[in-house]
């Protein structure tokens, strides 16, 4: 910015005491009114943080290094800013404001760092992991919208790991796409693959992140699951997963992703299932009945919960792009 | 961490309203109290903030792509996330928390992100800058203790620009360090050299920092200056730079520097001066008179506010290692 075309109030002589004014002061100028909020907030939360733990200057140098690391680490294919932000709860808050549920709904949970979008589209029935060591699993499920009306033609993009808890992301030297796919619903809502049994595993541990873990003295282990992101224009955005009951991190997951209504008990195929779905009898298998909300439901129980909540806080709101902004009028 | 060796209190079915106090709950194995106590603020902090702006999984990702790309800038000789604090203006609290001044002693500034460890150690009289193009300017300096006497033997790292507002480590073919150097104060606390005039300029703004200035309306420039910073066993280490008064940007400091008590007027070589310091009469000189706190009576100023920060947050907190932590006993 040329500096001729600022308008800066004038600062000097800043103190502990009044700096964080000042800052916002600042700030002040951007045109865009959300960013504006977004950036006061953040001016605030970190000062305040600086003004309650008395950080130390080391503390300070310690907490950039850690957070140039978290990003140095970041590839194509890894994203430890996502995991950072798992593990302290903010993926799966930010998910549950977001991507608010009615009731009978499925729930939302944690994208992770390990969707990509190097998934084949695949058709109904198909095969989408080639694990020779894992243990063979039917998916069988339904998409329904709040009204119990099937939703044909949802994009559906279904991601897990290898019998050895790893993402093919993971493998340097894999040669492509493994244990995910891109599906679409059918006239009946229905979409149907093969896969694998998931596995707990952890998530990655020899960066920064794993590193924090272990001085918090936490495990890095997430329970067995299977992640299912579903798009459909009309529809809201649902990131989610499936996890099985009785995993022995069911209760203890890193990233605080496990939900009551997204635990399911491996089911057996049947003789007759095994005949219609050409698998063994006998084998595992996971049904699930998906249900999507409209984005217009979506949007107005996110626009209500946001309103309520700014006025629990005591803040006077307007909404702007859907989002609370102050209301200065 | 093997899970079996830790002890997880049962978590499931997050939400927007108890989140935070089950990731509270989950780090506070933590053995350290001083990590736990700052990791339980980070994330309330966090959480509110996103409770607060109502945050979007977009907004969300955007800005952890922010902090990816201000941690994948960052070089040996470029660290954007200080560059990042100082623009929020973390860095001067940060700064003013861990060292306290008492009256009469010489206030601390923001360190910045261009010192380096690459400057060559000089004797009193030294040029340290070499750059033609700038104009020549006497440093003379002393160094004092609160009580008025004079301290020998203080290492000090000085650093500026060349004439065009840049660090040498800005030059990606440089050969070697200029415009800085490590000096030691003489028998009588002195300290001189010769360098050039500081000049404003912009901090780095090709990056993600400089365009989030542009975001805010903000420019990027830092008024002329000199970086100094003192270190000497038994006083406070002291980070702070002189600033040149009636600069155009003196009271809109991109990273909230300026202090009236650091502001100085440029001086002219009388030729008493030119003759003793062999430097062209009517050039140009600054002067100061450094004074250092001792560490005793900055750890105790610094304890002591701490613990009436404390207070007056209503937190029973205790000191350990000099930094305050819940006090559970």
């Amino acid at each position: 910015m040329d500096p001729s075309e600022v308008d800066v109030p004038p600062l000097k002589d800043l103190t502990i005491d009044n700096i964080t004014d000042n800052v916002k002061l600042i700030n002040s100028k951007c045109a865009n009114p959300r960013l504006k909020y977004i950036v006061e907030r953040i001016v605030q939360h970190l000062h305040d943080f600086a003004r309650e733990t008395r950080l130390s200057h080391d503390e300070w140098m310690t907490g950039l290094l850690f957070l140039t690391s978290v990003g140095q680490i970041c590839t194509d294919v890894r994203q430890e800013f996502i995991l950072l932000s798992d593990i302290l709860g903010l993926s799966l808050l930010v998910d549950s404001i977001d991507h608010p549920k009615p009731p009978h709904s499925t729930e939302g949970t944690v994208l992770g760092p390990f969707h990509s979008h190097e998934a084949q589209s695949e058709p109904n029935g198909a095969v989408i992991s080639h694990d020779p060591d894992g243990e063979p699993c039917l998916v069988l499920c339904d998409i329904k919208d709040t009204n119990g009306a099937p939703v044909e033609g949802v994009k559906i993009d279904i991601w897990e790991t290898d019998s050895k808890g790893f993402y093919d992301v993971q493998y340097p030297g894999r040669e492509g796409p493994d244990q995910r796919a891109v599906m679409h619903s059918d006239g009946e809502g229905v979409f149907w693959f093969k896969a694998i049994v998931p596995v707990p595993y952890p998530i990655p541990h020899d960066g920064p992140v794993g590193k924090l873990l272990v001085q918090l003295k936490r495990h890095c282990y997430r329970p067995s699951h299977m992640h299912f992101m579903f798009e459909k224009g009309g529809f809201d955005h649902l990131i989610t997963a499936l996890y099985l009951r009785g995993d022995p991190y069911e209760t203890s997951d890193a990233v605080f992703g496990v939900k009551e209504s997204l635990l399911i008990d491996l089911g057996t195929v049947s003789s007759e299932q095994a005949q219609k779905y050409g698998v063994k009898e006998g084998s595992k298998m996971i049904g699930y009945n998906f249900v999507l909300v409209s984005e217009t439901e979506s949007k107005e129980l996110r626009e209500k919960n946001a309103m309520e909540a700014m006025k629990a806080q005591g803040r006077t709101m307007k909404l702007w792009n859907g989002l609370p902004v102050p209301d200065m009028d």
